[in-house]
C-alpha cells in the first residue's frame, strides 16, 4: 500500500477527463469517523489533479468521480518526522505547528521571486536557506513599481482574444513554477505567505472582475491547499487595490474559510488602517511603523499580530525603503517584546534592479544575520511568553506610598478621559517593552540608554540576569545571584535587552 | 533727566508706605497719546516698588500714587542698542524680536536651577553663555522628584502659623533671587520661559487654593512683567497639577492677558494632550515625541508650535530621560523641518544629583553643540520658511501619467475616510521634511538613509545643493550647477540633510 508520510502531499491524476470546468468538488478522504472532501482542479486540457495532505496517521480510503471518472483507493498514512510538523495554526496571540512543534513567525518578503528567471529563483532559495526565515510574504501576481519594470516568463492565465485574462483558462507552466516553489520552500521549513491580489500592477490582474477572481481564488484553493506550509494572504495592501470593497474581500474571506479543508492561515494586509475584525481573520498582518500600538490591537482583534511591513533596510529615497540597519533590528525586537512578531525586508539600490524585497536573489545588509540572534534567543525560551498586562500605571510607583497612590488614581482618572489614540500613545511611552514566560522575563530597551535598571524580584527566589547586545550579538553574565529589590548596571547605550532567568 | 534703553527696566521704589497689599495698580505712564497702566508690588514691609519697560523712544512722563504717597517724573527713553531687542513676538508660525530682529527658539531646560546653591547657579549662568540656547524652561516653586531631593535655601513665601504658605507674605530674599536670575539671563540673550504652576511638589505649592494662586500670580505679573526676556508658562504639565481644573488654568490665562501690560508670550505645556485653544494663549508649548504632528497642531490652533518637551539626552532608566544624543539632536531637525521648533534637556545620570534638566551646573552631553550647528544654518537663511503645504499626495507621483494621478484620486478617497490618526500619521510617513523659503530648499532625511534624491527644480534658473551632515556637523558641496529634473547623489547614512539654493 502507498505510504505518504503526515502533512505531505498526496497527488492523484486523471487523465482525458472530458469535461472543462476550472474546480470540482469531486473527492472524498475518509479515516474512520473523519470524512474531508476535496476538489479536483484542470491542471491542463482534460488533465485533472487531486491533491490531499492527511493529518492523522493511519489507513485512508478516498473515492474520486469525476465525469463519469470514477477512482477509488487507500493509502497509509505515517507519521510526521523530521522537520515536518505540519501546518502553522494559531496558539493564543502566538502561534505553533499543528503537531504542537514552536513556531515564532521570523518573515521576509520577496513579493516577485517566483517572477524572475530560473536562475535568480534558485538563487533566492538558496539565500533562504541559509537565513533564520522561516516565512516569506510573496504575490502569486506579478509585480509593477520602480525597480520592478521587468515583465516575467509566463502568466498564470492565457489571454482572450480581446487580451484580455481569461481566469477560466490556467496557465500549466505558471502554475507548475508557483507548485515548485513552493515546494522548495517547504523543503527549507518555510511558510509561503501567499498573496493573492495586491495593486502594483500593469497587466491588469488587479481588475480582473468579482467573478473571475472567484473562479482564480477556487483554482488556488483547489491546487495549494495541500501544501502544508501555505498561509493565505488575501492583499497586499487591500485598500489600494481600487476594483475591489470591503464586500469583495468579505466574500473571498468566506469563500477561504468555506472550501480550504485544512484552514490554513488567513490575512489581509492593509496600507492605512487594519482591515475589520471578521471572523475568518486568523491573525492580524500589519502595516505599520507604529509598533508600539501591538498590544492595542490584540485588545481589539483578539489574535495574533504580525508587523507584515514596518519599512525594509534600505537606501532608497522611500521612506518605506530606507531603514538602517539596527532600525530593522530594533523593530523586531520590539515586536516581539510588544507581544507580536515582525518581518523583514531589504531594499538597497542596485543598478541592476534586483532588490531582494522584490525579486529574491542575495541579501546584503545586516540585519539578517542580528534576527538570526534573536531567533535563537527566543527558541532558547522555554515556551510562550506574555505581555505584563497593560494597565497605563506608573511603573516606578511605590506602592507603600499613600500620597504617590492616590495621585496616580488622578492620573488614571484623567488618562481614561482622553482620547484612545493619547492613553495608547501614554501607555506605550511608561510601559516596558518587556516579555515574561516561565521562569523569565526579557525588557528591552530600544533607543533608550539606562545606566542601571532596578529589579523587583521575589524575595525567596534567585535569579540571573543577563545582558544582551542587539547589534553586536553578544550575551554578558550582568549578576549570577540576585533577589528582592536590587539594582543591576546597564551599559547605557542602544540596543540592549536585559533577560533575567529564575536559578533552578 | 534720567535716561532708558528702550526694552531696559524702569525702576522706581516708593518707601514708608503705610499700605499692605500686594499689589496696587497705581502707577502710569504716558508718552504722547500712549498711557501704560502698572502696578506697584510690596518688595517689603512698607517698601513698593513699580517697574515699567518702555517700547517707544522720546519722553515719559510717569504719575504714582499710593496710600497718599505721590511720585511724579519723567524719563528719556532712548534707542535700543547691540543685542537688546526687546520682547519675543509671535511673526505667524515663528518668532521675531519686538523690533523685527529675528528671533529662532533654541530651547534648553533646568526646571529648579534657581533652587540650586549660589556657586551652582553661577556655573549654570557660565555654561548658558557657552551654549546655543536663547531660551530656558524654569521653574518659580522648587521640584521635587528623584534627583530632585533637595530643599532650597528660601520660598516665594513666609509660612502661617499653622504651616501653610502666605502668599500674602513673600520672602524678599527669593524674589530678588528670582529677579537677578532672569536679569542675568537677559543679559545673555535668553528668554527665561517661567513655569508659573507644576506638579512635582512636596512643600504644598501645587495645593494652593485658587484665591491663593491668583494672588502669587497677580504678584508675578507686577514684579517680572517689566523684564524683557520673561515668557509665561502657566504650567509644567497641567493636567498633572490635580488641584487645579481648567477654569482655574482660563482664570490664570485671562488675569495674564488682562494684567502684563506688554503682552509677554503665554502658554501651557502638556503631558497628554494639548491644552484647549483659548484666545490667551500665544503659542503651543507641547510635550511630545510625536514631532511628525507639528503641522497638524499648526492647523488645530493657527499658532506657532514649540516642542517644549520630547525626551531628555541622557542615561537615566525613564523613557523621558534617556535619549542618544543624536536623537536629541535628530528631534531639533525634525522639529524644524516639520515646521516647528524643539527644546533640549540632559539627564545623565550622576551620583551628586546635579542633572542639566534639573539642577544645571554643567554640560556633558554631546548634542548642545550640535544644536549650535543648526542654530547657524537656519540664522543664516535669508529669513522665515515655510512648510510645503501637506496635501498627503504622493511626492513621487507623475502628474503627466493619468492612469497615476487617477489612482492618485481613488486613494485621496480613502484617505479621506479614515480617522485624523491615520491620515496624519500617513501624510507624515510620505511627506518628506522639508522647508522652503526665499530662494532655497531644505530638506532633512532623518533616520532614512537614502542614496540619491530626484529634484524638480525649475528649468529656467540654477542652483547648489549643499549636504549636511548633522552628527559631523559638516557642509559638504553635492553639485554646483542644478536645473530642471536632475539627481543629487547622497551619502547614504542616518542625520543627512540637503540645502538647495538658487544661484544669484
Amino acid at each position: 500500500m502507498k505510504q505518504i508520510e503526515k502533512y505531505n502531499v498526496l497527488e492523484l491524476k486523471l487523465e482525458d477527463v472530458d469535461e472543462t470546468v476550472l474546480t470540482a468538488e469531486c473527492a472524498v478522504f475518509e479515516q474512520k469517523e473523519k470524512q474531508v472532501r476535496v476538489s479536483a482542479f484542470r491542471n491542463r486540457n482534460k488533465e485533472y489533479i487531486v491533491r490531499f495532505m492527511p493529518d492523522r496517521a493511519g489507513i485512508w480510503k478516498y473515492h474520486i468521480s469525476l465525469a463519469g471518472k470514477e477512482i477509488q483507493g487507500e493509502f497509509e498514512c505515517t507519521e510526521n518526522t523530521g522537520d515536518n510538523h505540519g501546518r502553522v495554526v494559531v496558539h493564543g496571540y502566538h502561534f505553533r505547528y499543528e503537531d504542537g512543534e514552536r513556531f515564532i513567525p521570523f518573515g521576509t518578503t520577496a513579493y516577485a521571486w517566483i517572477h524572475q528567471t530560473e536562475e535568480l529563483r534558485r538563487q533566492t532559495i538558496e539565500t533562504l536557506g541559509r537565513s533564520p526565515f522561516n516565512k516569506i510574504r510573496m504575490c502569486v501576481f506579478p509585480k509593477s513599481m520602480p525597480y520592478n519594470t521587468n515583465d516575467p516568463d509566463c502568466y498564470p492565465f492565457e489571454k482572450k482574444p480581446d487580451g484580455t485574462w481569461d481566469v477560466f483558462q490556467p496557465d500549466p507552466q505558471f502554475w507548475e513554477k508557483l507548485d515548485q516553489s513552493i515546494e522548495m520552500l517547504m523543503e527549507l521549513g518555510i511558510e509561503a505567505d501567499l498573496i493573492l491580489f495586491h495593486p502594483y500592477d500593469r497587466w491588469g490582474f488587479a481588475e480582473l472582475s468579482q467573478e473571475d477572481s472567484l473562479a482564480y481564488l477556487e483554482y488556488c484553493i483547489a491546487r495549494l491547499s495541500a501544501y502544508r506550509n501555505l498561509w493565505w494572504s488575501l492583499a497586499n495592501e487591500y485598500e489600494m487595490v481600487y476594483a475591489k470593497s470591503i464586500e469583495n474581500w468579505e466574500e473571498y474571506g468566506e469563500m477561504i474559510l468555506r472550501k480550504d479543508p485544512y484552514g490554513h492561515l488567513r490575512s489581509v494586509h492593509n496600507i492605512l488602517d487594519l482591515f475589520p475584525k471578521r471572523r475568518w481573520l486568523t491573525h492580524c498582518s500589519v502595516q505599520s511603523s507604529e509598533i508600539d500600538r501591538i498590544p492595542f490591537w490584540q485588545q481589539e482583534f483578539c489574535l495574533p499580530v504580525l508587523i507584515d511591513e514596518c519599512g525594509y533596510e534600505g537606501d532608497l529615497p522611500y521612506s518605506w525603503g530606507s531603514l538602517p540597519a539596527f532600525e530593522m533590528v530594533h523593530r523586531f525586537w520590539q515586536s516581539v517584546c510588544r507581544g507580536g512578531f515582525c518581518t523583514h525586508g531589504e531594499t538597497y539600490h542596485r543598478e541592476d534592479e534586483v532588490l531582494w524585497w522584490s525579486k529574491g536573489g542575495k541579501l546584503h545588509g545586516q540585519s539578517a544575520q542580528r534576527i538570526s540572534f534573536l531567533k535563537e534567543i527566543l527558541y532558547s525560551l522555554p515556551g510562550e511568553w506574555q505581555m505584563p498586562r497593560y494597565h497605563g500605571n506608573n511603573p516606578n510607583l511605590d506602592e507603600e506610598d499613600e500620597k504617590a497612590v492616590r495621585e496616580e488614581q488622578n492620573f488614571q482618572k484623567i488618562l481614561s478621559k482622553t482620547s484612545r489614540r493619547t492613553r495608547e500613545n501614554f501607555c506605550a511611552y511608561i510601559t516596558p517593552m518587556k516579555i515574561e514566560g516561565e521562569g523569565y522575563t526579557l525588557e528591552y530597551f530600544g533607543h533608550f540608554r539606562p545606566v542601571y535598571l532596578d529589579l523587583k524580584l521575589r524575595k525567596d527566589r534567585e535569579y540571573q540576569a543577563e545582558i544582551i547586545d542587539i547589534w553586536e550579538m553578544s550575551r554578558q553574565s550582568a549578576a549570577d545571584r540576585l533577589s528582592g529589590n536590587t539594582r543591576v548596571q546597564l551599559p547605557g547605550k542602544e540596543g540592549i535587552a536585559l533577560l533575567v532567568t529564575e536559578r533552578p
